[in-house]
């Protein structure tokens, strides 16, 4: 088959791979996939722990820390309180791992915050929860990295002046790994979860054998107490803004809802029963944890980390199993960042499919992942790394905003749902965007669930966002509206762009009457003279224009052009203020202004090719700048006419 | 005149200033001057010496201190060393200053190492020449620069942390001040370098008369003993160390004989007159200044400088004269980089003509002046005082050696072209490059002092590069070679482009045969349509290529282009791996591989201009990605065609 001489549609199927040069990349994140590829990269319930829920197990490694560092302002009564808040913090944890179990049936391609928002409150919810949930993604990876970090620099304190670079090269190591897909980086990433969560089990059930067994004593030689940060607050506000930083614990519950189409078949199920699973581990351990710190008066501090006292109070002193502790805090900190790196790229996919975000968001590269999202979430979460030099403290308030704002619209968002629901007759089915309505009897108490989780979630972001205004909180608070107002723009630019390409009602364009070539020349050469072949072959109506600096290079011009120019027009332009495009550009406006309706012009720029690309720098870039400067102008096109040298 | 019915050559004049949006320009540095203004820009011997001599001048800031830096090894002994030290130096002065005198007359167009070393001993040195200078003139504006702000940070210790942005900020002010012309500078910076010169003085007179009168002191509370940095030799190495850091002070010599062009008619008496002023107040005030240092006992200090202590042993306290030197010796030094501000973007223009640096260094700016270098200048020293933080110490051992190399090329230069000279008959005449060889018949005596100034200095920089060759000399050292070879690089791109374009015994091109245009399309709307109706006047051979990733997407765009597509063939390449380029430059390349001789291929791209520039970031420029991929394809020529979506 010949394709030029083909006539008609032709359709060509083209196994272009990445060209050879790109070969590192493949030796990077592996051989490219082919789209039919697809629907083979699911997981089961086993991996799915391992992918989605190390950010909200992770969290158990620096939430009753946090508490504690609020707390100790009252002293050794401080240890009261912290078990009772985390009681407290679990009970929320039982609300919104519930409302959640009411989403994921519901929404068997993705319940996210986002999702859910759109379908049932409209599309300015739908926008904050993006914006709140994107933030937040960001922020997950930065906490998690800078804590993970934290723990290595603790052990290792000759590190400390490296870690923010540590930390960017953990974050470019989690990228590269998402790069080459989800289940090989779920492989990868399910041993480490598993030895967490085996390790924190042992050190909770061995501390609480020893303490009801009365051989639990206090920790030995804890670090000296540091000096308070934040307003010295006693009584409700005190104990809130403990609260508040316990709350920490429940970021990275959503993941699971919103990776759904994650999973294997049945994902509804598997995906709902790994949020169960991992709500018990997550409650337990953080239930274990609190009511151990308390009775070991572990003192918080950021020489020694809570979970460190802990450990080698419950296994007396600094051994095996001490060190096995540490090292699965840190690795799992450090791939907590993973489960934002599942979910970052695909709400950035979804938000850009729905004309939110740039369109590029939605191609998925050559392994069948949304690479651009990948790279993007590295690139600002390193930033934030760089910006507030790896530290957790000045993280910390920051975070948690965004998943409470989040959590709140998705329970109002099935609680409204439950209200349509109820309004079908038995047996009927409305579908929906993302999901389909079908009658439920159930749907009183479901509503109830979630419209209680959306009250309790709605309260304690406002709570948050009190206590920690003015540490961080605000921050976030900027942020979130000044993503709405971004997603708005882009999306109006889209449907606008839509609405002037669209073809109905179109009458076409009228026929181009006269076509005029115009030639920027700086001398006269070979280079001028295949712009000027070239142009032969576009029109007759040549002019070339010369811009004239030194009027004896201006000369030299004329009489180049007179033997080698073909007879064609040429204008010189003197330009005693030495500027060169701006003289052109009033030149092509002035005949722009004269010209015949119907009539384009075309202006032939000659460029050589060097041969080397630095070469390139040794020259103007004419053809650059004017179609920088006459973008706006209609019926004006440029053309570059490269001549390789070689 | 209707410039469109023009036939032949039309020549017009345009009196395009700036364009009203660049009035901010304007503000900042004046109005567009015409090239005919050029030759009223010129100054006298008053404010040349304020323009030149600034950067030799302030050297006696530093230059007895670091001498004393080195010396404090010995101890006590140090005072005793340190005015013969200062001795030399002065001799030095007056040789180095003899052989330039020779050189001002010989070169009325600016006789820099340059200038003289291309005219008399050949390309490479010459070359060498040019590296060194540059090199020296960004160091000169880096080193004065910090030691400026070294003296405001002295006296104001809290602007400590922001000493690297002060001394950006000293170089942006200018900067901006040269970019609106010499004269206007000149003038101010008139004032504080005769100030200068009179506190200076007053407090060398002064000390002098009160050292005299048996009623001078030692320095009380002097700043306490540093530890020293670098070997601690005694014997001659140390005092050739010593004499090494003491030549800091002949840096700036040069400036005037490469800045004479500057100067009003007779413009090589004015430039010599002011050399030799200039080198009687450096050599008088190093003389003073070393003299009354040793005598105080000042030692040598970051915490204060050898000035203050000086000054303030003089003045009996920090009272009115105290604060004047201390002003004057911080602004003088901020100035003296105004000296390499004069001459570093004068010489690159003379390089870019000789084709050594790129052409757009040759350009000058709306004020007459090369903008461009300037800036450039601004960059690269900001550079490296953010590299250095600002330190006179990190930044002093990497200059000197720039300065005595091109000492020596032109003292070489010089005494090579007194020979020449000699060779000449009485009245005889020859036009060289940059100068007229007359014969002299005291060019026996003229060549004994260049040469022997050349043996001098030629000796001063092997003891510095030998004496400071760890403490960094070695970057100037790896620098000044790579400079060469990049100029070499440069140059023969030049030469290879114009053998390469020149008309010379050149056939012309052969007449185009065929002309195919290939339209790549995302989908079919008005854009496309505007890219088709331009094809169409370009050539009748016209194929729409549609790149599938989805393959409803693809269906789409053959039932619309079947309705809209005007009968013309369409490709559509199906992408299973989702690239979108790659397939795309295979078939192009395959269309190539069929073409007949001569047949140029046009690709014309539709692109939509939307109204806001950021809007372009939620597209994929596919253009400019075409443009770049085959750029070394022959005859083939990428087109946009801009479509305005308002």
């Amino acid at each position: 088959m010949n394709i030029e001489d083909q006539t008609g549609t032709t359709v060509l199927r083209r196994e272009t791979e990445a060209k050879p040069k790109k070969s590192w990349r493949t030796w990077l994140i592996g051989r490219p996939l082919p789209t039919a590829d697809a629907p083979h990269q699911t997981i089961g319930v086993l991996i799915g722990l391992a992918v989605f829920a190390s950010d909200a197990l992770s969290s158990t490694a620096y939430a009753t820390q946090e508490m504690l560092v609020i707390l100790m302002v009252l002293g050794e009564r401080a240890y009261d309180y912290v078990f009772p808040l985390a009681v407290g913090i679990v009970i929320l944890l039982g609300i919104v791992t519930l409302s959640y179990e009411q989403t994921v049936p519901a929404y068997p391609n993705g319940g996210g915050a986002y999702t859910v928002s759109r379908d049932n409150l409209g599309v300015l919810p739908s926008k904050i929860a993006a914006s709140a949930l994107l933030t937040d993604y960001i922020l997950t990876v930065s906490v998690s990295i800078s804590s993970g970090v934290a723990q290595i620099v603790s052990a290792v304190p000759d590190l400390f002046p490296y870690r923010v670079w540590i930390a960017v090269g953990f974050i470019a190591f989690i990228m590269v790994m998402n790069l080459r897909g989800v289940k090989e980086s779920g492989r990868a990433f399910a041993i480490p979860t598993y030895f967490f969560v085996i390790m924190m089990y042992l050190t909770v059930v061995v501390g609480l054998i020893r303490y009801f067994g009365g051989n639990l004593g206090l920790v030995e030689n804890p670090p000296p107490l540091e000096v308070f940060h934040g307003t010295v607050g006693v009584g409700i506000f005190l104990i809130l803004r403990a609260f508040s930083s316990g709350t920490a614990a429940l970021t990275g519950i959503e993941a699971i809802s919103n990776g759904i189409p994650a999973f294997k078949e049945p994902r509804s199920k598997n995906a709902g029963t790994t949020l169960i699973i991992m709500s018990l581990i997550l409650g337990s351990l953080m239930l274990g944890i609190s009511f151990l710190s308390g009775h070991i008066r572990a003192v918080p501090s950021e020489a020694e980390t809570v979970i460190s006292q802990l450990a080698r109070t419950a296994f007396d002193g600094r051994g095996v199993f001490y060190g096995g502790v540490i090292i699965a805090t840190t690795v799992i900190l450090i791939m907590a960042a993973n489960t934002a790196f599942a979910d970052f790229p695909r709400l950035s996919a979804i938000a850009a499919s729905d004309g939110l975000l740039p369109r590029q968001l939605t191609y998925r590269g050559s392994r069948l992942v949304y690479s651009r999202g990948i790279i993007l979430l590295a690139l600002v979460s390193s930033l934030l790394i760089i910006v507030f030099q790896a530290s957790v403290t000045r993280l910390i308030p920051l975070y948690a905003v965004g998943v409470f704002l989040s959590f709140t619209l998705s329970q109002t968002g099935m609680a409204h749902r439950w209200w349509k629901i109820s309004k079908l007759k038995e047996g009927e089915e409305i579908k929906e965007h993302s999901s389909i309505l079908r009658y439920d009897p159930n749907w009183l108490i479901k509503l109830i669930i979630n419209g209680f989780g959306a009250v309790c979630t709605g309260i304690v972001m406002l709570v948050f966002a009190t206590t920690k205004f003015v540490d961080g909180a605000w921050v976030v608070i900027v942020i979130i509206p000044t993503l709405v107002f971004i997603f708005t723009g882009i999306e109006r630019h889209y449907r606008h762009l839509a609405s002037k390409l669209s073809l109905e009602n179109y009458g076409g364009l009228p026929q181009i009457a006269r076509h005029r070539v115009i030639i920027p020349i700086g001398g006269v050469h070979r280079g001028t003279l295949a712009a000027l072949r070239y142009a032969r072959t576009l029109s007759d109506d040549i002019t070339a224009v010369h811009v004239s600096i030194d009027p004896q290079e201006a000369e030299r011009v004329r009489t180049k052009w007179e033997t080698w120019g073909d007879g064609r027009r040429l204008v010189i332009l003197e330009s005693p203020y030495r500027l060169f495009i701006e003289p052109l550009l009033e030149y092509i406006e002035e005949i722009e202004a004269l010209r015949q309706p119907n009539e384009i012009i075309t202006i032939v720029v000659p460029e050589f090719v060097p041969r080397h690309w630095w070469a390139s720098l040794l020259h103007t870039q004419t053809a650059l700048t004017l179609r920088m400067a006459l973008l706006f102008h209609k019926d004006i096109v440029i053309t570059s006419v490269p001549y390789q040298v070689d």
